[in-house]
């Protein structure tokens, strides 16, 4: 009796999963743009965002039709809330990735980058397309442990940030105030598009079992 | 008919309302804490969190009541939702100001602002407390005009912000790197407050009359 909602829900998660990998694709380019001082790819990305438009357009119409259209009861309203929530986190990371992307024509031709961080934010960028796909797997698969995953890759971004601030509060710090305020614009950019993915997880969990993957993992351990 | 279905948006607005006048005076107080570098009063807004969750809660509570119980027709389900995201800007407008709280207390006892950009920190306060005052009000009426000069102060906030960024920038800056990541960060706190806080009057006045406050304004014009 409920197939079509659910056949209605898969379509709004398969919206979802794209919306994640391309935050994720986005990411990757604007990284790139970033370490390797590409004002084209910086260009591409921030003339190029139609498709996004579109997902997030299509996947709230999704959204409306399964509130308007199914009679959900309560646990599938607290399931197509979350998805509207999942939407604004996704349609976020994108824009963190277009805040790199600029970051990156802005300086052009210079880098961005002092050579002694582009280790760092190569590191950040993998891990950023690392969690959105980590977070598409997730929404696709409901999987608590690979949500759990999210929360050890947030946890290495977040040491990454801090090893980044204390390389900036270096006394011999070299590259003037300019570049250290690009730096900790860019960090803050790279660890809340972690943020982001680590709550779609968290929402995709907690919509499935009633619990976040935290508890699940206690849980497992009694 | 409908009148059960008011009462009770009417509700969920008063508590949206609350939302913002509570992260409105927390940015209030953080400013207060960062300018006169005020352990006691950071460390206050730090622990005292409670009001935010359990408001937040309510909110969450009242909207998808309304969802359940009233079977609400298309226009409802999208005033319903906006509900949804605007509870999601406040609490993020709240985590900015707590954000603003934990620097001042990182700091002390030093104060972490610089004398040259403390009046610019004092004035992005005032227009951050505006600018959640003006929200509410927009809550309240669905007035465009007041949606239209929530636009306005986020200019000047953008504004403050650009030209902070130029004391930043300039090859005197004499505080070091770490005062200028501190500033670079708080700038950007108070920025992000003042978009969330005109992203609330964009959806209201658009959930009341299907456009955007730009759209009625030029409208009015012709």
């Amino acid at each position: 009796m409920r197939t079509a909602y659910h056949e209605q829900l898969a379509e709004l998660n398969t919206t979802l999963g794209e919306m994640c990998e391309l935050s994720g694709v986005t990411m990757e380019h604007a990284t790139n743009a970033l370490l390797q001082a590409d004002l084209s790819v910086a260009e591409q990305l921030l003339d190029d965002r139609e498709r996004m438009t579109h997902l997030t357009s299509a996947a709230e119409d999704q959204a409306f039709k399964l509130l308007a259209l199914q009679a959900p009861v309560a646990g599938e309203l607290r399931e197509i809330v979350s998805g509207f929530q999942i939407v604004a986190d996704i349609d976020r990371m994108y824009a963190l990735a277009l805040h790199v992307a600029k970051v990156a024509r802005r300086r052009h031709p210079e880098p961005a980058l002092p050579e002694e961080v582009r280790g760092y934010f190569a590191e950040m960028g993998r891990l950023a397309v690392r969690l959105a796909n980590g977070a598409r797997e997730v929404l696709d698969t409901s999987d608590p442990q690979k949500a759990l995953a999210l929360g050890v890759d947030d946890d290495a971004m977040d040491d990454l940030h801090k090893h980044l601030f204390t390389v900036l509060m270096d006394r011999d710090w070299p590259h003037g105030v300019a570049a250290a305020v690009d730096v900790t614009l860019l960090g803050r950019y790279y660890e809340r598009f972690a943020d982001h993915a680590v709550s779609i997880g968290r929402r995709v969990v907690f919509q499935a079992t009633g619990q976040t993957p935290e508890q699940i993992a206690d849980a497992a351990k009694d």
